[in-house]
């Protein structure tokens, strides 16, 4: 099973960027939805997998920035 | 069915968004993949639809730009 990570900081364009993505994914993928507003602690784990700004779908070590919301550093 | 147009210009960063993202969206989807660089005259359209830089993925009026390739002007 594919398991993806969506990482967002609760922006509009975040949830407007997942509402439209998540629907098009296939079924059988995991997505686990991530808040780094909400869980600043994992904004370094989100950079170690190449994430530079939010929303970004992190899956099998590729990252997809989705439109722009917000740069990862000001999330720190 | 849901109909979605990935549009792209053939570069690096648009090829590598396209195989990432196309494997994970629901077998259900049509998929329309227009080369910007190869049918310019449908520029218009994708600027019309939203699209401000390629690779990006159009679907139900939403617009997702994915990662960054080139911007739409300089498909002119």
């Amino acid at each position: 099973m594919t398991t993806a990570r969506y990482y967002h900081a609760g922006c509009p364009v975040c949830i407007e960027a997942e509402q439209t993505l998540l629907g098009l994914l296939d079924p059988s993928i995991n997505v686990e939805i991530v808040h780094l507003g909400e869980q600043a602690q994992r904004v370094s784990e989100a950079e170690q997998a190449g994430v530079k700004s939010v929303p970004a779908l992190v899956v099998e070590g590729q990252v997809l920035h989705l439109n722009f919301g917000a740069a990862i550093a000001d999330l720190k």
